[in-house]
């Protein structure tokens, strides 16, 4: 299914530039995969590893670009506001490009976060526990030093350079003969999710968007076709708990998404394990949201909620399986689908080592019976 | 320091080759930095992530080569002993090749281990604790069944396939501007580090292995100036615990290598959390073993033996440390070296969940104090 809309003023274009800017910047991060991980999706599952990047999440990409041309512009320094990874990325970059930064991190952030914003040498605001309550105080800040707001999602650079992780992951995939079939990313604000969209516009690639029960805030807006703000629920993925999507992702996710799967921590740790024992590579949660996401597609549902006519626009990522937000009631005569090749962005890395510890001592009881098959 | 040696009737062209025919057939794996790293070591520290190597270890590079020659000689079937990931490795190698296998584990080995040659659909037999039992047993599966045996580190294929990986790791280092002083592997049999020190040679790179304190056969032979076994001491680096080093790698060795490095469970364990934790990817005890080896050094010693008249010999891999044995009496007068550019190969990944808890549920302390630092 073609995606050739280019709303809210922002193009594949867009990403293409912020991709060539960012190219020798940020790490060009590997695309791995697992032979358990396909045979549980039913499909090639092909995982660019952005808890590799730089600042330990793709966050940095935006961050970078946007921090990047505000120096240009002759700023001296920055605010930022976030749960913790665009926070340290804003702090990564303005030390880079040799700016004051000033990040507001809400007071139960991860500790890892906050320590390693102020190994970047930010200065770091904790307040409240809400998105409302950082951009308060940031709002203020901002006001008494200055310095520009730097949104976590609702700004084109951060949109452009989160997507740039995904354009990579779409080349990589069409080099290696295998090209996406389907995209899925987790969702907080819906920057990356709206970049997502953008690098897979013109292409026949369907994208997803992935959110914890109960910080559904995305696919209640695309039902209500508004934005919808949620008191968000408790969920181990710290970094998809905004109250809101985005107004600009909105824009762009309102159009160009093919649905959103909604994952509880469950499945989310289940993700995690999998990628920490067979991709070997540790993740934070909101960081294996996506491929949680992608395997509950697989499984056949899981929270999917189908807006389509009838029930006839489910979507099938391998064999069985259905769901997802449709938000295009016109796409609904489409029927189910199968996606050989699926993408996924395993977006960020940082996670307090007590909470890998309690993830990984639970037993993986799917991935030892997938074993067994083979045995 | 050149090293032009081709002992052992191995060459530096036989890795060359290894690698050209590896090419496509195994990951090339992305070699990643961490900061955090870097400043501990006082060294920026290359690290070749062969953890995410398919097989989850290196150990594939040399078991498909060797498996891949004989399936086209005409065998049909293959026998192996190992602690696991080469029994692993094998496993895998003879199921791409279509040839039937069958491979001896310690009965102590890691579950993973086992649950992963078998999911490779390899016959797995279990017997004993050593070398020398699991040999015995090897020894009569491959006369009752006419399949060749592939050794674990004494077979030139074997070699030359593990060196591959550090290959690449000294031509990427190379391609990035930034060429590498010092290389650093684990030992278990030697395979590796021999198939290192044929990649490096003819290079100014200083090569290292690391052995676990009390499983130090590599260290006493260089001593002895023959092979010496070991009564192996209990380690959690369960992959580096053969009771002696290869008789082809130790040809390689005794003149091609710049010294050993001796690190106890703490160390390997503080590695394994800076991997997980900064460089965000999950390897074994004995995969992280490189790293621990790299930052002893770095330290000023820990275990390192000094053969050289005087101490002389002593090399200085950042800012005032010393240590490691070197056998190359005749080299004794260069004095303390700096490295600013240390390679490590990170050599695999397979390990169990609840020691990935065990490990990952202590304290950094030293890390926590290096952020402070910055903060």
């Amino acid at each position: 299914m073609s995606r050739t809309a280019t709303p809210a003023g922002l193009h594949r274009a867009d990403v293409e530039e912020a991709a060539r800017w960012l190219s020798g910047r940020v790490l060009r991060t590997p695309v791995l995969r697992s032979e358990t991980i396909d045979r549980l999706a039913g499909a090639r599952v092909l995982m660019k590893a952005e808890n590799l990047q730089a600042g330990g999440s793709y966050k940095m990409r935006g961050a970078l670009l946007a921090v990047g041309r505000l120096a240009a512009a002759g700023h001296t320094g920055v605010v930022a506001q976030s749960t913790g990874n665009h926070a340290v990325a804003v702090s990564l970059a303005a030390r880079r490009h040799g700016l004051v930064a000033t990040v507001v991190l809400p007071v139960d952030a991860a500790p890892t976060k906050v320590s390693r914003a102020r190994a970047a040498g930010a200065h770091v605001v904790l307040a409240g526990t809400t998105v409302e309550e950082r951009m308060a105080v940031a709002r203020r800040l901002s006001a008494e030093t200055g310095h520009p707001l730097v949104d976590a999602y609702d700004h084109p650079d951060v949109i452009a350079g989160q997507g740039s992780a995904s354009l990579e992951l779409i080349e990589e995939a069409a080099r290696l003969g295998t090209p996406l079939d389907a995209l899925v990313v987790p969702v907080g604000g819906g920057g990356g999710a709206a970049g997502a969209c953008l690098a897979a516009s013109g292409l026949p690639i369907d994208v997803y968007g992935v959110e914890p029960v109960g910080c559904d805030s995305l696919a209640r807006s695309l039902a209500a076709g508004r934005r919808v703000p949620v008191e968000p629920a408790p969920t181990i993925a710290d970094g998809l708990r905004p109250s809101c999507v985005g107004e600009l992702p909105f824009t762009v996710l309102r159009t160009a998404l093919r649905g959103v799967v909604r994952v509880d921590d469950e499945e989310i740790a289940a993700a995690f394990r999998l990628l920490l024992l067979e991709l070997k590579v540790l993740t934070e949660p909101s960081g294996a949201a996506g491929l949680a996401g992608a395997l509950s597609l697989a499984a056949g549902g899981a929270g999917g909620l189908d807006l389509a006519a009838g029930g006839a626009g489910g979507v099938d990522l391998a064999a069985g399986g259905a769901g997802g937000v449709d938000p295009a009631a016109g796409r609904a005569g489409a029927g189910a689908q199968r996606y050989p090749t699926v993408g996924v962005v395993l977006t960020g890395g940082n996670v307090e080592a007590a909470l890998v510890a309690t993830l990984a001592a639970e037993q993986v009881a799917d991935l030892t019976s997938v074993e067994g098959v083979a045995a």
